[in-house]
């Protein structure tokens, strides 16, 4: 059995894929377990402070500007006009910070039914939760299934910031929750989630496009490489009524934003859609991007 | 200190960088100490068999397809007739494998420095040796350092598939080495090389475009996902007298080739150019493709 932490995060990752992710662990900044999940900050060497829920990691200081960019710059430079965006999950609070640096934003709803990794992340990660007292950001502490399916609310953008369709947010990978972000988007709509690994989840992967395959007519997924996620490559899920992620994407908006990014620009924002062979073949017929 | 091979391999990748990626091992089919390296074949759970240099996974029978297709097609895709191909290292023969697919080709050298991989590779790694004894390639057991600057043939295509620069492999990344590339190369010739982790090797990527720019015109990398790479992202370093890999890119000559990759397609070859931005500005000044 393991015995240190070093060990002991590795060998919890493996138990899936027989494969593990390995960080040298120092410290253990903040550890609890809610009524949802473990929650855990670490600090690494090298890595920064790290997020675990359940033993997986969901981010670290070190490469967390990668996962952020990508599920936010890409739908919010679609969308024409953003004027309100939604974000279930992502407690840490980076999500909500890169959805404010875009001026369009009037209004960011931030849902998480996990209050417990919101005040872990506002005490022992500020870089990620440094917006979370943003004027523009109502947050709400309570489950995403259940506002999705009582709000009535309208939305330019909605990201589904989630962990794994394992615990808590297997919900956020049905047909239920998706008729009702279909019901709370605007005509000109987007919708971005966490889309798991291509590598390891290929069968979710095609799941969860055949979810939303009734419901919006552009589905697809979009890749990044995520440092600290076990195999690198990652994706999100698109899907919208009517915004197509490449032919309704103006770059030059990018650029006239004055935006800094560390990972997004306006060629990694088009080459995202280009998806390996075995990925296409997986999906084949699934992914619907005329 | 480590004790079973599957807590042992870990342990050791993750010296350098407070990191390891950790794969669950079932049996060693090879392991030998040759004048070179630690050569080892072993069979893991999850991803085929594995071969491992002083420690550090080469390839995985499970994703060997996504490097392997990336580090030929895209120069002999670029190129408009390939017939003479080189490859320094690639002792496995996955490499030799994906050239030899084109027709174009008419020969290819190889030339490995270390016999022990080969014979491991023939014997223990049938996916990636298959075609070692193809009679369209010369397979030289030699150092590729030596066959660079004694040989007097010229090549269209260069492709450098060494290990890290530590070890044997060390002078692969110097100045010498590239101004024998170049005096190898035709006049379209294109040189490619393994070019290491964005993440974790910024130092060393920034130093390989430097060391090649006084030497070729047009230069820069591009990046592909590797499922059992520290990481994920990895990169080839492309460098060229007058190829431009997206503007002298037929995407045409893909599909008219009918062959099937499982991670090469023609969106994938233009998408490898475009870098993360963290990357573009660590070799800011040091790319040069117009």
């Amino acid at each position: 059995m393991p015995k240190t932490p070093f060990e002991k995060y590795a060998q919890e990752v493996n138990v899936k894929n027989h494969f593990a992710v390995q960080f040298e662990i120092t410290d253990v900044l903040f550890s609890g377990q809610s009524d949802f999940q473990k929650v855990e900050v670490v600090e690494t060497v090298g890595h920064g402070r790290m997020l675990l829920n359940d033993d997986l990691v969901m981010l670290t200081e070190r490469d967390e500007f990668a996962y952020h960019d990508m599920i936010t710059h890409v739908p919010l430079f679609v969308h024409p006009n953003p004027e309100r965006v939604l974000v279930i999950g992502g407690g840490d609070g980076g999500t909500a910070r890169e959805v404010l640096r875009h001026r369009a934003v009037k209004k960011c709803v931030m849902v998480e039914i996990d209050k417990m990794v919101v005040d872990a992340s506002i005490k022992h990660l500020p870089v990620t939760s440094s917006e979370l007292d943003s004027p523009r950001l109502e947050l709400l502490i309570e489950d995403g299934v259940k506002y999705m399916r009582e709000s009535t609310e309208t939305f330019d953008v909605i990201i589904i910031d989630s962990t794994d369709p394992i615990g808590p947010a297997t919900p956020l990978f049905g047909e239920a929750f998706y008729q009702d972000v279909a019901a709370r988007l605007s005509s000109n709509g987007i919708v971005v989630a966490q889309g798991e690994s291509p590598w390891y989840e290929a069968t979710m992967q095609k799941k969860l496009l055949s979810v939303v395959q009734e419901i919006f007519p552009l589905r697809t997924y979009y890749n990044f490489s995520n440092l600290t996620y076990p195999g690198g490559l990652w994706s999100f899920m698109y899907a919208s009524k009517g915004r197509h992620p490449i032919h309704d994407f103006d770059s030059s908006k990018v650029s006239a934003s004055e935006l800094k990014f560390r990972y997004y620009n306006e060629g990694v924002h088009k080459a995202a859609f280009s998806l390996p062979q075995f990925m296409k073949d997986n999906l084949e017929g699934l992914i619907q991007l005329p």
